[in-house]
């Protein structure tokens, strides 16, 4: 056993991430995974995606998607465990244990579950109008989902905060009626980048102006030159700091590329000239992870192999804990 | 595999019975195992005890006691099948799933809930006071003890029939988007007695007026002295008809014992004597069943033993229908 803090990473898979997932969260936590500070953890949400996701051809190739784009960028199972919730089902059990001792009014101030019946109200509807008990619920397997496995340390952006305190919370009125059992995790405030969209604004799928991670080259230049620009002309002087291309340049280019492609601006440069240098650095960056990526979802049995270790990896630690708790519930003897 | 009907009678862990339970619930439930047109499974619910009970002492205890009281009464595991729900964690991968196709408001109608809701309100508190979400979801975990056995019959008693509603709404909703996985329960209405407890209400341990089934004699005695009767003297006659310790004998004497009572209360009969008769036919029926008990409890192991070849004849069923539920929705390939 390592005296490592047990950092956990969850991805919940809803389709191919894209620039903003990758800079905003991915990046950052791909970088964690290479810390020697903490034991890491990664693992596949499926069972939350399955909350909204109800197309069963869809949910599998997302599942394989997104291990296939953590691979593909470098997360190395060999370092790090990386498992699929679903495959461990000591996570469900603890679910229904811990719902006992969940205060139902922790779960009505949750911040998903309170825009749900805000939009409701606002619609006239029934306050619970189209929420199904997973969206409602939800909160608790994730505290699970932290707890089965004692993490100590969550990576979490901003909205993800009130997770780790209902987690805290649930974990404390057990400990509460049963002495230590459960570890307290912690969050800790991912500084992953904002990243913006086609239009300017935040890059979201939802609004449509996200760059997919792993479009083929033609396909990812004819994105970029979506990029909103002015309609100055070529051989305007342009300011760099008023430019969705050049923000985007930045989180790909080298110091020295950006002081030069800054001098270009300066000077006076076409918009499809600049497109084109944005293109270039992306597509450096992405084309080894884009071969690999491929070559894993023409192959998924290499995924497959990955998950299958990581559970296996993971599933004795859950039993001997889960049996813990069984005895503490006295359901077990 | 056989073709005959499952029939599935849920066994929740609350302390020993008194004869109340018997006569309403455990007796019917027994003749229906003796059926021969039924494969009947019984399980001991004690997941569904953790929404109440944080005493691990305590509901350990329970879960033996109402093992080794049915075992008592003579349920036959070489007949039927005898689990706990505990062992079967499928049931609880189950719950997760099907709570992405139970309607939140399904849930907010159910009676229970209801019913705190109405006291929180009454007590002009929230109407979610004291209410963990183990008491809020149990009828979705209760329709995974159903759905998972592809259970085709479930005796219960009026209070019930919502229980197997919300299964088949869930059952329903499932099926809906992924074909006909599920199996719909049917609700038999269970055909138990309605008995008084020693004040003339029906006999309930939250009235104090209840006779526990396994009382040692001398205690059972004193326990029937109790029963309310009028202040007649010994020797003014009697009406059978209008008299708790009549209603009582009739519930255990045979028909020709019936006769006889009958006629000594109409003669005159002191109260004593007739609750010493009443306390012989009881006596006589429990005696048996009362020391098969004891036994049991007395060596906890031969419980335990049937609990565990129980759960291996449940959990390759489970094993199997989890995964056709896990494919359907598409979390497995």
């Amino acid at each position: 056993m390592s005296d490592k803090k047990i950092s956990l990473t969850g991805i919940k898979p809803t389709g191919v991430p894209h620039l903003g997932n990758y800079l905003g969260a991915i990046k950052p936590a791909l970088e964690m995974a290479q810390s020697s500070e903490y034991e890491g953890y990664y693992f596949i949400a499926d069972y939350h995606s399955l909350t909204t996701i109800h197309k069963p051809e869809v949910l599998r190739e997302y599942i394989y998607e997104v291990a296939a784009t953590w691979l593909a960028l470098g997360l190395d199972p060999s370092k790090v465990t990386l498992y699929q919730q679903s495959h461990i089902p000591e996570i469900l059990e603890l679910n229904w244990i811990t719902s006992c001792f969940t205060a139902k009014g922790l779960m009505n101030r949750a911040h998903a579950y309170k825009a749900l019946v805000q939009n409701n109200e606002e619609a006239g509807k029934d306050i619970d109008h189209g929420v199904n008990m997973g969206i409602y619920t939800y909160p608790i397997l994730m505290a699970c989902d932290i707890l089965f496995l004692k993490s100590n340390i969550v990576p979490v952006g901003a909205d993800q905060l009130q997770h780790i305190e209902i987690a805290r919370d649930i974990a404390s009125a057990f400990n509460y009626v049963y002495g230590d059992v459960f570890t307290l995790p912690e969050a800790k405030a991912q500084e992953g980048a904002l990243v913006p969209g086609l239009d300017g604004r935040k890059m979201s799928k939802s609004y449509g102006n996200h760059i997919p991670l792993f479009l083929p080259e033609k396909k990812l230049r004819k994105t970029i030159n979506k990029i909103t620009t002015d309609t100055s002309a070529p051989e305007d002087p342009k300011n760099p700091d008023d430019s969705l291309v050049f923000d985007l340049y930045k989180f790909f280019a080298t110091e020295e590329q950006v002081t030069e492609l800054d001098a270009w601006y300066r000077r006076g440069i076409g918009w499809g000239e600049a497109k084109l240098e944005l293109f270039n650095v992306i597509n450096d960056h992405l084309k080894g992870p884009r071969e690999k990526y491929n070559e894993l979802m023409a192959d998924k049995s290499q995924i497959d192999k990955v998950l299958v270790e990581g559970a296996e990896r993971v599933r004795p630690k859950a039993a001997a804990f889960l049996k813990e708790v069984k005895k503490a519930v006295g359901v077990l003897s």
